[in-house]
């Protein structure tokens, strides 16, 4: 089985850029050919919807993108038919040969820890078989309860060949009143960076990278460099590029001089850069990725 | 509308105890009458089973406990017919007339916060209408990503008279890991209850309680003790009794003087107290219920 790290390497060198295209489908952003085909009379239908753009996007991205990130809040906020639809992205992607990263950032201890580790990787335990739930790469965890919320991950990870991105510095506005809190000489979020260092030693693929990551948002350049430096072996999770502001040289610290090490995350500017009202939408999502993918191939190398 | 801290405060005088059932369904530990009238040959049936053992639950503590806790991770781990148990399960916790606590544990920021924090209490906004998802009374959050994860779940419980309860201080064993962090001369999950307090401080009830509660783990007496005297005003959602060791004594000082400020909840030691091969199932529910009810009825006043 190739490990997790090896996969994601592999990734974003078929790909030739570490762009990861996060899919956070909401029903006001899509395209009002789509809202007009499907109706928004029940949430089964608006679920629909929002699966048929998802589809279309993989479609699109297809081939210049190696790595996928869909928000379950989006599809849950369908409810179970919106958690079918993930499924089907899933899916799809998985067809596609895109590295999925199911980004729910979950938390939670020992045996709950557990279930939703199953459900991500391997699939829920009943009776000595396994049922598929949601058959993801990876998933995005939040450390705050401690070893306890993410060992099970790990475990259930290296079973399967999948990582996890465990939340480290957030790329939003109110990140810092706890993640930079002063703790016995340091800020918080590094010592959430050195507990990730440490669960990441034990998964090591021979790119030199390991399958338990962090997730560093764009939006602090220097801490970026900074946690690059730090910790050398982990894979980077990176979101705020693109529409939240950060450009190709922010997130440049962040990737290693062997062009591997980070994941560069972008949604709504990859896919939601049209108005509803207006036609074109597929256009403008080539387009879209099209510039992405020109700013951050200069990152990795060949 | 009630507020939320005064529904919760009804709910626990109505019952006479502080008691919140965790249903935390499994597969595993579900009687043998049930696994074998379902089958586990398809998830689907899996989640057959587990609702119907929850709505047997709900019927068997209904009128003596006030408060239902359902576990999101072991509905989940049953795919989309899994979620579709947990609707149900919620409805007719509601129709019962039990408070019900969400225990998802989520965390994240801006729309997709808002997205989860719909999904919770007033429904998913499509085109000017809301359709209800999981419409809950309160949900579990975390605080790892700040004041933006916290804020969107506050103004949609506001907008519903609902509530939520931001983990503080677990009960797992690992959690000293950060939340025990000295941070600037205070321990870090004592940063995370000032938060809480400020927050609770718009949301006051005639109870004089919020709606911005705190998860603090029953196996740390003399912690929850020293949280209940600094935040007055702020329910205490307490796991760890029962099953996880921790007796009525230790959870005393979660209890203001008035009789309320804490919810006391048990999840396996309810609703797994038999060998799932054993006959009796439902005998031993109502026995562990009432011994329960009998140990935490002397924590508040009538």
């Amino acid at each position: 089985m190739t490990p997790f790290a090896d996969r994601l390497a592999e990734a974003v060198r078929r790909a030739g850029n570490p762009l990861c295209v996060g899919l956070d489908p909401r029903w006001e952003s899509l395209p009002g050919e789509l809202r007009d085909r499907f109706g928004a009379e029940t949430l089964d239908a608006v679920a629909a919807a929002i699966d048929a753009f998802c589809h279309r996007v993989l479609d699109l991205v297809s081939g210049r993108v190696g790595v996928v990130k869909p928000q379950s809040a989006f599809f849950e906020a369908c409810g179970p038919a919106g958690l079918a639809a993930l499924q089907s992205v899933v899916r799809r992607a998985k067809d596609l040969g895109f590295l999925v990263i199911l980004d729910s950032k979950r938390g939670d201890i020992a045996s709950t820890a557990v279930a939703y580790a199953h459900a991500a990787f391997g699939g829920t335990a009943v009776s000595n078989r396994r049922f598929q739930v949601w058959g993801v790469d990876a998933i995005t965890v939040n450390p705050y309860l401690g070893r306890d919320a993410i060992v099970p991950f790990i475990t259930a990870a290296r079973q399967e060949g999948a990582g996890l991105f465990v939340l480290v510095r957030t790329s939003n506005p109110g990140a810092g009143l706890f993640q930079d809190l002063n703790c016995a000489g340091k800020k918080l979020y590094r010592h959430v960076a050195a507990a990730v260092a440490d669960w990441n030693a034990g998964g090591f693929g021979t790119c030199g990278l390991g399958d338990v990551g962090a997730v560093v948002g764009a939006t602090h350049p220097e801490e970026l460099a900074e946690l690059r430096a730090e910790l050398p072996g982990v894979w980077f999770l990176v979101p705020g590029y693109g529409a939240q502001g950060a450009t190709a040289n922010d997130v440049a610290g962040a990737v290693r001089t062997d062009g591997l090490g980070a994941i560069v995350s972008s949604s709504r500017g990859i896919t939601f850069p049209f108005h509803p009202d207006e036609p074109g939408w597929e256009a403008a999502i080539t387009a879209a990725t099209d510039r992405a993918v020109a700013e951050l191939k200069t990152l990795v190398k060949r």
